[in-house]
């Protein structure tokens, strides 16, 4: 029999994740030792201020202003400062002192993921990263381990809570989205300056994360295309629903041939798009988080939880804390990451999707031609289409012409040729205005 | 450098599940082996029949009827013949020879599930069995890897295709069970006799997997409390559509402490119950399956996929054998399963649920209140109740006495609490008839 020390654990920074997992550590050790076979002993918090008010639950000699020292006492380091820098450099400084790594820092991941993983793979450490990709949903090991014996086609995940609870309430309630935006900042849901959730670059960070890990490839988060929410409006959410779908933001992560070039590559965006309310997405409600999962062999798959908060991350956290500490106990060398395929990453323009089109057209004789005409001589195949004469509409004047709603339903189109046709479309004279564009994802409802 | 041989792989059995496996393994081998950094060699399928017409892809000198001689050769037996013997002897077989395995036998594991881990245990080789609790659902690696640093209180599964299937089309389309058991038949999600899966034999089977799983305990599938779906009816799904409701088959795994003894143990039972149609669960449509587990720190988790399916369950078994084939690379002595706690198993006494009941009354003054009355003094209090008289029904002769129907919707009651007001119910003059009685499970609609 091997005689286990205890393993030593060093925890940076105590924010809303940091100090539940702090207190899980102290409280729960006993447990966890049970199922690592080993003692983990929290030696220290690297902290800013160690005077800074905090969680009384935690023993104030744990906190240092000296992160260097802590991590070199180190067996395994629990990264959770977030941000890039002093983060990049303390994980880089652990895993060059024999630490394992955990990490929950998505921003680092999406930009530094590569130089990371190649520093860990250079002196044979581990980084686990469960709570960088989804907050509590076990989606790492699922795509790592699970499906590792398929080929993933494609990943479509609702990553960020804030948008989800926003486009939820504006399906649910008939919120506009200043209202819905209102709502979730007096709840806590939206920060006070919202940018990084509602114009998506919360989502593309994940996105990039969840790309790399399921293509095999390094996705950095510069390639994801990237559009938020904060153009949707309550009239596209209504006639969504009308139509049997919901307006979701998602994060669509896809291996497929450029049709132009003939190169295999991967294409990332983070867009908001109508899906069918029969779609396992569509019950997604409130700030949930889901990830759903498209393999050769497997089929269809979903993972649903919270993507965010204190102690839900911390779960995730601890989980990955776990199977760090059992590997240390093993002694072997550990389950290394696959080997990176690097594909390309290909530019929005090879991707092609189903389109939703809004128009308000004149009402006369030859204009649903016209308009048809135009979308068939830019390629762009028409699934279906329905016009709704506003006649009846009191706000016109007497010498205004009647005018019309068309929304057409396009097949799969690049985005490129979708473009072109909706320009062409702007420029007719029979249309007052192009009142909404969004693409489509899934079946039919 | 260690040299490394190909990993020597026998699969037994080639039914539906087999023959996937097999086809995969000699198509995918390369991309396979680079993922596990091993060659990957299936050095034969172990048969009843060689001579049996079966998948032309597969060389036909990979059969044979030796499958002692063929385990015996082998790093990794993939055991899918199902059945409690030979699978069973076989297993053990391969394990004392000292093979990891791969099992989808989800009856062999509810009942001998101990009997094999222990022998696994004993000369510390590994038992992989992700196909065995929900077919592509990855669900073994997110309860026992992802949730190590958690508490998991409740597991609530959609774990039977066939009756998931039954079910929503008796939601969706209206049909009677009759008419939507004789659809899943003509589709083929039923066989010829439906018993296993709609008296909820198969879904016990998973409950008991799931729930070893989950409390770390060791569950016998006689232990199950179970109830089919045979005697839902059309009306009790309109009804509770109507109050936000749908009915499902669930598996409920939940970790309780009995009120009477003040014991702390497990109950798993399966039975027809309604939940909020808000609920993810509520989502799950076709025959799809999907768990929800409920944890301490990372609150509600939901894993949806195919439950059933030979190509789908093949990609559950080839993520397994890489797990095991990475593990034999690594030479680690790999990763245990955690130690059993082995909590006691309720019995269904123990459990307390909220409870939805539907009566035929006359409809006369005090009726009501004596209804009310006879909950309250067995200590069962009611939530809802809702009435609505059937004086227009023109089925009525003139001198029968009006009737009402009462839907009752009680907070949390015991079963034993339940069962003896509802016998006191059914004897009060003014009851015609208990139409229905429906477990309720999650939030109010």
């Amino acid at each position: 029999m091997i005689e286990y020390r205890n393993l030593r654990i060093a925890l940076l920074g105590a924010g809303s994740v940091g100090s539940q997992v702090a207190r899980l550590l102290l409280e729960q050790g006993d447990e966890l030792a049970s199922r690592v076979g080993a003692g983990l002993e929290l030696i220290g918090i690297a902290v800013r201020d160690v005077d800074a008010p905090r969680d009384t639950d935690i023993p104030r000699h744990l906190f240092t202003t000296d992160a260097h020292a802590l991590i070199r006492s180190a067996d395994i380091v629990i990264e959770l400062m977030g941000g890039i820098e002093p983060a990049r450099e303390l994980i880089l400084l652990a895993i060059n002192s024999g630490a394992d790594v955990v990490t929950g820092n998505k921003a680092l991941l999406a930009t530094h993921g590569p130089e990371l993983f190649d520093a860990a793979e250079q002196v044979g450490a581990q980084l686990y990263y469960e709570a960088a990709a989804g907050g509590a949903i076990p989606i790492i090991r699922p795509l790592r381990d699970s499906l590792a014996g398929d080929r993933v086609r494609r990943v479509m995940g609702i990553v960020n809570g804030t948008t989800n609870f926003i486009l939820d309430r504006m399906d649910v309630e008939g919120d506009t989205f200043e209202n819905a935006l209102a709502i979730a900042t007096a709840l806590g849901y939206a920060e006070a300056d919202p940018t990084a959730d509602v114009e998506g670059y919360d989502a593309a960070q994940k996105a990039a994360i969840l790309a790399s890990l399921a293509f095999h490839t390094a996705v950095p988060v510069e390639a994801v295309h990237r559009e938020g929410i904060t153009s949707v409006t309550a009239a596209q959410v209504e006639s969504a629903q009308k139509a049997g779908y919901v307006v979701k933001l998602l994060a669509i992560c896809e291996r497929l041939t450029d049709a132009q070039s003939g190169v295999e590559g991967v294409s990332v965006r983070v867009h908001p798009a109508l899906i069918s309310r029969r779609h396992p997405l569509a019950a997604v409600h409130d700030a949930k988080n889901a990830v759903f999962v498209q393999a050769e062999a497997a089929g269809d798959l979903m993972f649903y939880g919270a993507g965010a908060g204190g102690l839900e991350t911390a779960s995730a956290v601890l989980g990955d804390l776990v199977s760090a500490a059992r590997r240390h106990v093993a002694g072997g060398p550990g389950v290394g990451e696959s080997t990176h395929a690097n594909l390309p990453v290909l530019d929005i323009g090879a991707v092609s999707t189903r389109y939703q089109i809004t128009l308000t057209v004149t009402d006369k004789p030859g204009v649903l031609a016209q308009i048809a005409g135009l979308f068939s001589e830019h390629g762009v195949s028409v699934e279906a289409l329905q016009q709704t004469v506003s006649s009846a509409d009191p706000s016109r004047s007497a010498g205004e012409p009647l005018t019309a709603t068309l929304v057409i339903v396009t097949h799969e189109a690049s985005d490129a040729a979708l473009s072109a046709t909706v320009a062409a479309v702007s420029q007719n004279d029979a249309v007052v205005a192009v009142e909404s564009v969004l693409r489509v994802e899934g079946d039919t409802p």
